[in-house]
């Protein structure tokens, strides 16, 4: 038996590898099989994470295994979508048999959270990288797109923002905290649980929708660009948790959410009769600005004036095609 | 504009990347959106090349382009899958406008070729690296897969064996040829032909399918474990071209044939009332060998003596999930 044999049956032999919903054939022949129910599409996204480049290189396998999979399955929630698969191209320049139980441990950990079921893929030889392709459905005219907004919509984001900005000097080893202070944010680092739920609420209500990815200012102005609008965003709105507050204090909090990226939480615009509903069936819903007419993002501050950065966001040396 | 931004410009401008059948919504959203018919089932595909292991680095980029989807939509020949789409992860190490552009019209190439649009994917920072996630349709219950050979089949493949392994030592520069044998070989080698019309014309009538990348005999071991069969294969059958039985002669040839790989021809077994169908048809099949009770893979010489090597075909360090 080959070494990448081997590889191969830890991942076959993980629970996420037995099938699921929607899966007709999985791990083993020249393609996996998906069925899609009548009335509705195939929703795809594809992710590469770069060891030295997207995480550091050694990290815990278990929490990359869970990373990998959360960032890619975000992209579904950000589409309404409900998942259901996903494949994994695997690059390694070896064979370590520790180092893929673990990392297959806690994809394994993430599938069965999100409900994915692992279909097939790839193991190569070569420097380190990890290329996941994740699948979901959603009725056909559903998906959340980013080209919707609309002037007057409210802009909402479904959770607190920068924490995982706010975890990447502790992960990088270049700061520490007290327990209570880098636990939830390393948490939200490692393994982002992405809103798959909300993602199908706001169907038919949302008007557009992303997941944070590259910071909030950068993904608002995708919004922006798609829907030929403005995004006014309220810096005081910002919703921020105690941990990062109390780590990078009031300033470096709010820059953390605007421009720190790698939150996978989602960022949207609602029509005002859309909130209260979605409010009372208990929703995390933060309104932090509005749609207008224009075209790109600004960001007032409490007196409403604009304090829009020059740069947004973090030059990521990476595009989603 | 940042850099990687102009690469998915390239990419986005491409004809492959402006929609096609099935494709609901295609580059730039969280997510693509593909559509499948009523009755249908979603094929999926996924390999990576990595530069240095399974290509030579540098290469010319548009060859390269080509070869990289061909190789991944064979996979969906050999289901008997429709093509529709495909997704891209490029991992590059530096943004070369000339060789991304040239990339770009060779994957283009190809992919108008296969009947394939561009839907997605990523591009990020790293050793250079390529992910290819393929999609087709097939009616549900009629894909090939590699699990339903049965005694009496007939062995057969869909073309000439051993011509990608023959061009091999000519990629690399070791050996040279005059241009009427190397042309032919070099150009199996760089842009093999997905056979995906064969495929689909064995739908219902093929008990088991795949097509030929580690090896014939190696891959026929596949369809053996899977079938819980064995495969008897005749050296003196196999298809081989002109070209090269004069580079590699008679014996280097048959080798080549075996144990070779990079062929992406179709190997399947027919029970044999359908042969002569198919061949009025006009469809390229030949007939190598045939399905026995056991298991593994038999080979055999003229005289019928067992002449199978101890090991099938190079070991890839490689492996499809």
């Amino acid at each position: 038996m080959g070494e990448f044999e081997l590889i191969r049956k830890y991942f076959a032999a993980a629970p996420c590898a037995q099938g699921g919903e929607g899966i007709a054939l999985g791990i083993g022949d020249d393609c996996a099989l998906l069925a899609v129910p009548p009335g509705e599409q195939l929703a795809i996204s594809t992710d590469t994470l770069v060891a030295g480049v997207h995480f550091a290189d050694p990290c815990d396998p278990f929490l990359l295994g869970q990373r990998s999979l959360a960032v890619a399955v975000s992209d579904l929630a950000a589409m309404g979508a409900h998942p259901l698969a996903f494949t994994l191209a695997l690059t390694t320049p070896t064979v370590d048999a520790d180092w893929l139980q673990r990392y297959a441990q806690g994809l394994n950990t993430m599938a069965l959270s999100c409900g994915v079921g692992l279909v097939g893929g790839d193991t190569t030889r070569g420097p380190l990288s990890l290329t996941l392709t994740v699948f979901g459905r959603v009725p056909a005219g559903l998906a959340l797109t980013r080209s919707g907004a609309r002037p007057g919509d409210l802009l909402c984001v479904g959770g607190e923002l920068g924490n995982a900005a706010g975890a990447l000097p502790l992960v990088l080893g270049q700061r520490s905290a007290e327990a209570s202070i880098a636990e939830p944010l390393l948490a939200h680092y490692w393994s982002p649980q992405p809103q798959l739920a909300l993602g199908q609420a706001l169907r038919g209500k949302a008007t557009s929708a992303l997941d944070i990815s590259d910071g909030l200012l950068a993904d608002c102005g995708h919004i922006a660009k798609a829907s030929s609008v403005s995004l006014l965003i309220e810096r005081q709105k910002l919703p921020l948790s105690a941990p990062l507050l109390a780590f990078l204090g009031d300033e470096g909090a709010r820059d953390a959410a605007l421009s720190g990226g790698d939150d996978y939480v989602l960022a949207f615009t609602l029509p005002p009769a859309e909130l209260a509903p979605l409010l009372a069936d208990g929703w995390p819903i933060h309104v932090i600005g509005c749609v207008a007419p224009g075209q790109g993002v600004v960001l007032l501050d409490a007196a409403g004036q604009d304090v829009t950065p020059v740069i947004h966001g973090y030059q990521h040396f990476r595009e989603t095609l």
